[in-house]
């Protein structure tokens, strides 16, 4: 860890000095720092099955790499690197390497997309991944310094929204060549932009992406899926610019539809819809719905989502809202909105009930005296006279019973 | 009206003497009476195009038949029936005739599968549809009452919520035989049971169904679709239980999945599954939800969902409120559910905080001095400067920023 904080240390200043600090967006990500006062949970014993399309993006980022920076400052004692498999990087000149921080189920879906497009991959991860990697054809290292020590043309962190800052932090970047791209993949944007921004040494590349799909969704193939991307700072002059576009083709060529936005564009987008979606997730599986013998197909899709959402961790849904600065204003949209529906509901009631207490509009549907005394009848059929539950209606209901006509 | 009320009065009589008081279900619904109080909207000008499955069981009958009740005072002073066409009704003896209340596009959608499984169907409306029926070998009656003494063996009662006590009111049952089964397909059972139950004549069967699709879901056949149907009243005796299994089989030849279970059951399962359903689906319409580029799998499922509970009208969701006993309650509990997970959000946020400010516990990633500086750089990028929306974070995030050390 000591020598890791010295490199980047080393890099940090030349960065203090960057002659672009229009690019830095001053307002960092408010909420990076709290990262590491966050407990850290178990590690994971492996890879896990792939999950719903709509979050499995994060999740397995989550799931991985929030151990992955606690490992660190251990794994990175190891003076040697240690490839568990010998290199099978491709043959083709202008193949990419890209070493991927954080090798879980995400990682390593993304490493078949860049596989397929003949690049080689190079992993590390807090878990051992060896053996996964050895049978297909995955240089594996079992510390992010073995890793840099290889110099991959591309860093791509797959890590975890609430670990990245961590990882990222502990990153041995005098290790790496000095034009390196350092990629990531994270549901928010303008924090890794602004977290690599402020480390990285000015020369290193930065793309930021979102691949806004994942094992699951992607399990047939990427086309038509959403891969948005931000070249935050990319060389003209030198190779840097050629190795980000073959980067970017990775997806390209996979069929992903590209969408070129900033961060800050990437992040109001997905708060209004994917921290939105994750939301409604959290707020349906707290309800514990459950199947009935009598779903509508909407209430499935409702059923469908809540699965998908619980499936993925609380820390992921933690790091949409913390890591996003517009989720609290889509939360209090959301917020009023659900008073809106309540007061059309309670607010229509009171309308009615007002008019016949005040107006003394009559009601010509009201039960009728037999039924009122029915009511009071023992031989009731009790299974169907549940009362109504404690609510402005009930409130209000003996009122309109008192006053029926008919 | 006044003819059929008299019609009415005459067997509201016998039905205050019936000897099945305790299957009255003495509490019966507390707010039908006061649909009669709601405004009436605008007559649709005819049949509508089909429109979502989760939904349109009700929206069709909610559009047609709000203005049916009011239509009827007017539609039955008309002294003789005028059927549009001539009949065309089926020939087998064991054959159905089914007269159908209400034929907007549900009425007109299950009027399809009657005819598909070899019954005759008989119909009313407010609105004129005698060129549909014409096309469609159907009879189409002007009035009710002429309806009625067409003497049908089944009445399905195709209302919208709001509407059926009034179009059950104005029937003139004293034109139908003694053992005429009377079913409803509402989106709530206890209200039509035990409306049902108060105003027909004893010996008049109850049959009430809820199809848990309409013309879209079921646009490709009604197979696995649910049905869900109580036999509320059906003589063992003479033919009506056999009437009422040749009209339940319709759907199960259609390849429904017959679920039989009684009114109480279904409301229950209703209000935690479909009106939570049209619930999320008016919220987030409150919320104008947009499409965007980014759109993961699971927000274009909540747009959809959106999208077919704003097709349908308010009043089918203030039915389901109103006419559900059970739906406070599940409104209740979604309120603490969201509640529940703002505060797992802000509570854990809190926390943090807390620690550092009270406990004094330094944050190892707060943004650096520089960093500092350079926010106040007036070249500052501000396209990704998006200050924190008001907030607690926001009411926290100085703090968390004057305690930092890096």
């Amino acid at each position: 860890m000591a020598s890791s904080l010295g490199h980047f240390a080393c890099h940090g200043s030349p960065a203090a000095a960057s002659p672009t600090p229009s690019l830095l967006g001053r307002f960092s990500p408010d909420f990076c720092a709290l990262a590491a006062l966050r407990p850290i949970r178990p590690a994971a014993a492996g890879a896990k099955p792939p999950r719903d399309a709509t979050t499995s993006t994060e999740q397995e980022q989550q799931e991985q790499e929030q151990q992955l920076a606690s490992s660190w400052r251990g794994a990175y004692e190891e003076p040697s690197p240690s490839p568990s498999v010998s290199s099978t990087e491709a043959q083709d000149p202008s193949a990419l390497r890209v070493g991927i921080i954080g090798f879980g189920n995400f990682g390593q879906f993304i490493a078949r997309g860049i596989q397929r497009q003949g690049h080689a991959v190079l992993a590390t991860s807090r878990s051992d991944y060896s053996e996964y990697c050895s049978a297909h054809g995955i240089r594996f290292f079992r510390s992010l310094e073995a890793l840099c020590e290889e110099q991959p043309d591309v860093l791509l962190v797959c890590s975890s929204i609430l670990s990245t800052e961590s990882v990222v932090r502990a990153t041995p970047l005098a290790k790496l060549r000095p034009d390196t791209i350092v990629a990531d993949v994270l549901s928010v944007k303008q924090f890794p932009r602004n977290l690599l921004l402020e480390i990285l040494p000015p020369e290193f590349g930065i793309v930021c992406t979102h691949p806004m799909f994942g094992p699951e969704s992607g399990k047939h193939g990427w086309s038509k899926l959403p891969f948005v991307y931000d070249k935050v700072r990319v060389a003209e002059e030198g190779g840097q610019k050629a190795k980000c576009d073959r980067f970017l083709s990775i997806f390209e060529q996979e069929g992903c539809r590209m969408v070129e936005m900033t961060c800050a564009e990437h992040d109001r987008h997905a708060a209004g819809s994917q921290f939105i979606t994750h939301t409604i997730g959290r707020v349906l599986a707290q309800l514990n719905l459950q199947s009935t013998p009598i779903n509508t197909k909407g209430y499935e899709t409702l059923l469908q989502l809540t699965e998908n959402t619980v499936s993925d961790s609380f820390d992921l849904y933690y790091g949409l809202f913390m890591y996003n600065v517009n989720a609290t204003e889509q939360m209090d949209k959301l917020d009023r909105a659900f008073d809106d529906v309540k007061q059309m509901l309670y607010g229509r009631l009171h309308g009615v009930l007002r008019k016949q207490i005040v107006e003394r509009v009559p009601m010509p549907g009201a039960p009728s005296s037999r039924s009122r005394e029915g009511r009071e009848s023992p031989a009731a059929n009790t299974q169907e006279t549940k009362p109504l539950s404690p609510s402005p209606c009930h409130t209000f209901s003996t009122v309109a019973f008192s006053t029926a006509k008919c």
